[in-house]
C-alpha cells in the first residue's frame, strides 16, 4: 500500500516543477504509487493560469510523463493539485491561507516541502516555514542543487535550513542517486561475491566516469556563465557516483551507515594542489563546431558574451583515493557540453591478464571491463574475451553479457519520483549529507581557486568532438584510454 | 585454406561411423572445413552395400548431418569416400590392395587412422598397420573410448598402440572436449583476469559437474553390463572435465603444457578409499519407472537379465583435489541413465557473501554461480543478484547474464569434426594423454575395487528420478543441493 503525503512543491510553476516533478508524479499516480488522498500543493508567487487540471494538460503536452494521460486520470491527479499564491521572502495572509491549506488531522501523514527555487531563496523560505510551524514532526525539506558555489556558501545554506530543519528532515537530492543502475550498484556489490571479491586495486585498473552531454547551455545561461561544469556536475553528480563505487560495504544498507562511507570516501580523496591540478585536471570551452550535421555556435555565442568567458564546460580529471582498497587505482572523472553522444557511464576496468597463454591472443586480448550505463538508459555489462569460433584459428572476440536492469514500469516512473517517495518515507538512503556536501565543495574549491588564481583561461574543444587534446593526453600518457572511443562499436546500441 | 588429408575409418559401417563420424564430415566439406581431394576409406570386414554415394544418402537419411544433403554436394563428398574390405585380424591381399589404395606422392598429407571398432582389435590393427608400413611419418591414430576397462587392460592397450605409434602421433579422444563451450572454458580462464582471480577456494565454494541421460542402456546392452557408469562416464569424461575446470594455469595453451597440467590434477586427486567410498560415492541401479507419461523397464529388463545385476547405471562421488587452490573444495560429480532431463553442465558455485547488509534481503539471497552448459547446448550463463525494481521494498531477485557460444555455423558442425581436425593438424590440446587415461584408471579402480570386494548391491531408483535418495544426501549433508532442482526456474528454457 503506498502512503498517502501532503507535497509542497515551491516554485511549482518552474522548469523542474513541470518538467520533471510532475510528469513523475502523474505516471506515479496511475501506477498506483502516490497514493490517492495525497494532496500536492504547488505554489507560485503570481498564481498559475487556468484550472489546475487545464494547467496540468499543458505541463504534460510539453513533457509527456512515462505512461499516457488518460481523461479520467488526469481529472483523478488534478484534484489532488492545488495552486497556492505565496511570496517566498515575507510573511502575511498568503501564509496563513496556505498554513490552513496544510492542516491535517493525521498528524503522521509526511509533508514534504519541496525547494524547487533558487538556493538564494531557501533561507527566506525555510525562515517562514518555521514562523508558521511548517517545519516540525511531519514535515521533511528536499533541496535541489546547486547547494552554494563554493564550500563557505554551502556551509551557509547548511546553517541557515539547519536551524529550521534538523539534518534528519533534510533530504539534498542528487537524482542520479534516483537511477535504477546505480541503486543496482550497491544490489550488485554487496549481495554477490564475485564483485566484491574483484573489487580492489589488486584486480581493478581503473575507474570511468562520465556524464556527457550533447546540448550546450541552453536555458541556463545566466546561471551557467560563472559556475562552470566543475560546480554543476564534478562537485555533485560526478563525485557522488565515485563515492558509491569506491566506498566500502556498509555495516547496514541505510542512510547513516551508507552516507558514513561515502563521507569517508570524500574524506579520503587526495587533495589536488598547484602543479598537480595543471598536470591532472582539464578544464575547457567549446567553440563552435558542428553537431548532428548542422552548426552550432560556441559557448560564448550561447550565453551571449561580448567578451570571452573562463567558464569551463568540460572537465577531465584523475583522481586518487587514499585507503588500501584503492591505492594506485586512478579515478578518471569526465563531464562536458556539446559533446557527441548523450551518456553517463561508469566503467571499472579491469586489469589485464598476467600472461597470455596463447600465441595467438597476442594483441587482441582486452581487458575486462564492467560497465554501469545510467543514462540513456540502465544497464549492467560484462565485457569479457571469449573463443572466436567463427574463425578457423584460435582468437578471441569480445562480448559483453548484459543485464536490462529498466525492464519494468518503476524504472519508467524515473529517477525523481523515488526520490520523493524516499523522502516521503524518511529514507535519506539516497540523499547527500551535510558533510559530504561540504566536503566535496572543500575538494573542488581547491581545483577552483587554482585556476582563478591562475588567471589563465580554459582549453578550447570544437562542439561535436571529445573534448581537448588534453583530456584524451590525460589518458594515453598512462597508457590508457577514454571507453567512448571503443563505445560505437558496442552491439546492439 | 582447409588442408587436404586422408582419413581411414576402421569399422567405418559401424554405429559411430554412420552416427557421428560421417555426417560431421559431410558438414564440414559443405562448409569448407574439409578439403576438396582429401580422401576417406571406409573399412569394413564385409564391403557394404551398395554405391558409396546410395550407401551414404542412406547413412545420412537415418542420422541428418547439420546442413541439408544437396544432390551436388553428395555427390561431391561421395566421391571423396571409399570402401575397403578389410580385415582386422590378419593381413594379406585386401591389406596390400589397402596400402597401395593409401599411396600418394604427397608424403606431408595428413594420414588419419580412426579406430572406430572395439578395443579388443586395436592390438591386431596397429600390428598390422605397423607391418604394412602404415604407421609412420604422416600417419596418426585415433583412439575411441573404451580404453580398457581397468588400469592394466589400459596399460595393455597403450603398450600395444605405442609398439607402433609414438604418443605424439596418438590421438586419444573424449568428445566431451570438442564442444565448444569446453574450449571456451580454457579462453574464459585464461584470457579473463576476473575468472583466474576468483578460480579457487577462496571465492568458490564447490563445483558440480553432471552429466545426465534421460536414455536407458538402448544399443549398448552386450557392452553396458560389467561395465557400467563409473567406467563408460566417470573414468574419462567427468574426469576429464574436472581436469578442465581445475587445472593450474598452463605456461602455454598447447597439448604438452594443457595436458600436463591435466595430468597434475589427476595426480593430486585424493584417492577415495575403504569407508570413504562408502560414504562418498554413490552408485544405483534404475528400476522401473515412468519417463514422459511412458513406462519404461528396469535396467534388468533392458539388457534382457534373468537375474539381478550389480552394474551401477548412476553414479554420484564427492571428490576433493589436494593442492593449495582447490583445498576445502568438494568437486561433486554426477551421471546416470533414465534421468528426468538430458544435459552436460559444469555448475562453479561461489560462496555466500560473508555478510547481507540489508535486512529484508536475507534467505533471498542465492550465491553466485557462473554454469557452462556443454549439453544439449554451448552455453554460459553467470547467475547474480539484482535488485527486484518491480518490488516496492528493497527485495533482490536472481537473474543470468547469458553468453550464447554456439552463434554459428562452425559449432553446429560439431565436436567429432573439430577433434579430426586437430588430428589431421596434429594439434593433441584436446586430446587424452596416455598417462592421464591410466591415472584416472587408478583413481577409479580403488572404487570398482571396493564395490566388488564389498559384494553388496548398487541402491535402487526409479526410472524418471534425480537418482536414489543418498545422492541427494550426498549433498544436502553438506548443506548443498544439486542444481538441477532450481535449474526448471531457469528463465527462457
Amino acid at each position: 500500500m503506498a502512503e498517502v503525503f501532503d507535497l509542497v512543491i515551491f516554485g511549482g510553476g518552474g522548469d523542474l516543477s513541470r518538467r520533471k516533478l510532475l510528469p513523475a508524479l502523474y505516471s506515479g499516480f496511475v501506477a498506483g504509487r502516490v497514493a490517492k488522498g495525497s494532496r500536492i500543493f504547488l505554489t507560485s508567487r503570481k498564481g498559475l493560469e487556468g484550472s489546475s487540471e487545464g494547467w496540468l494538460k499543458e505541463v504534460f503536452t510539453e513533457t509527456p510523463p512515462a505512461c499516457p494521460v488518460e481523461k479520467q486520470d488526469l481529472k483523478d491527479f488534478s484534484e489532488m493539485v492545488s495552486v497556492i499564491e505565496l511570496g517566498l521572502v515575507e510573511g502575511g495572509a498568503d501564509w496563513e491561507a496556505f498554513r490552513d491549506a496544510l492542516k491535517t488531522d493525521d498528524q503522521d501523514r509526511p509533508l514534504v516541502h519541496f525547494l524547487a527555487i533558487p538556493p538564494s531563496l531557501f533561507t527566506s523560505t525555510c525562515e517562514l516555514l518555521g514562523e508558521y510551524g511548517l517545519n516540525s514532526g511531519r514535515a521533511r525539506v528536499v533541496l535541489e542543487k546547486p547547494l552554494g558555489n563554493d564550500l563557505e556558501s554551502a556551509q551557509a545554506i547548511n546553517a541557515d535550513v539547519g536551524r529550521y530543519f534538523e539534518e534528519k528532515q533534510t533530504f539534498r537530492i542528487d537524482h542520479y542517486l534516483g537511477k535504477e543502475a546505480v541503486q543496482n550498484l550497491l544490489a550488485l556489490r554487496f549481495s554477490n561475491i564475485l564483485f566484491e571479491e574483484l573489487w580492489s586495486g589488486r584486480t581493478i585498473d581503473h575507474i570511468q566516469i562520465t556524464i556527457a552531454e550533447n546540448q550546450g547551455v541552453q536555458g541556463r545561461k545566466g546561471f551557467y556563465e560563472g559556475t562552470g561544469a566543475m560546480r554543476d556536475m564534478v562537485q555533485n553528480h560526478l563525485l557522488q557516483l565515485l563515492c558509491l563505487v569506491a566506498m566500502e560495504p556498509p555495516a547496514r544498507l541505510e542512510a547513516d551507515s551508507i552516507r558514513e562511507e561515502k563521507l569517508k570516501v570524500l574524506k579520503s580523496l587526495k587533495p589536488l594542489e598547484g602543479a598537480d591540478i595543471d598536470r591532472n585536471v582539464v578544464r575547457a570551452q567549446y567553440q563552435a563546431g558542428a553537431m548532428f550535421g548542422e552548426a552550432v555556435p560556441s559557448y560564448v555565442d550561447d550565453v551571449e558574451l561580448d567578451t570571452p568567458s573562463n567558464t569551463e564546460t568540460f572537465v577531465a580529471l584523475k583522481a586518487h583515493i587514499e585507503n588500501w582498497r584503492w591505492a594506485g587505482v586512478p579515478f578518471y572523472l569526465r563531464t562536458g557540453k556539446r559533446l557527441p553522444d548523450r551518456f553517463a557511464e561508469i566503467v571499472i576496468q579491469f586489469k589485464n591478464v598476467p600472461h597470455s597463454p596463447h600465441p595467438d591472443w597476442g594483441r587482441g586480448l582486452n581487458p575486462n571491463r564492467f560497465i554501469i550505463r545510467l543514462q540513456p538508459e540502465d544497464h549492467l555489462a560484462l565485457r569479457m574475451m571469449v573463443k572466436n569460433h567463427a574463425s578457423k584459428s584460435e582468437t578471441l572476440k569480445e562480448v559483453e553479457m548484459n543485464l536490462d536492469v529498466a525492464g519494468d514500469d518503476s524504472t519508467r516512473l524515473g529517477p525523481y519520483l523515488r526520490l520523493i517517495l524516499d523522502a516521503v518515507r524518511g529514507d535519506q538512503s539516497l540523499f547527500v549529507h551535510r558533510k559530504e556536501v561540504e566536503y566535496a565543495w572543500r575538494w573542488v574549491d581547491r581545483i577552483i581557486d587554482h585556476w582563478n588564481a591562475s588567471g589563465e583561461p580554459p582549453e578550447s574543444y570544437q562542439a561535436g568532438t571529445w573534448g581537448p587534446y588534453e583530456a584524451h593526453d590525460l589518458m594515453t600518457r598512462d597508457r590508457r584510454e577514454w571507453f567512448h572511443e571503443t563505445s560505437g562499436k558496442r552491439a546492439g546500441r
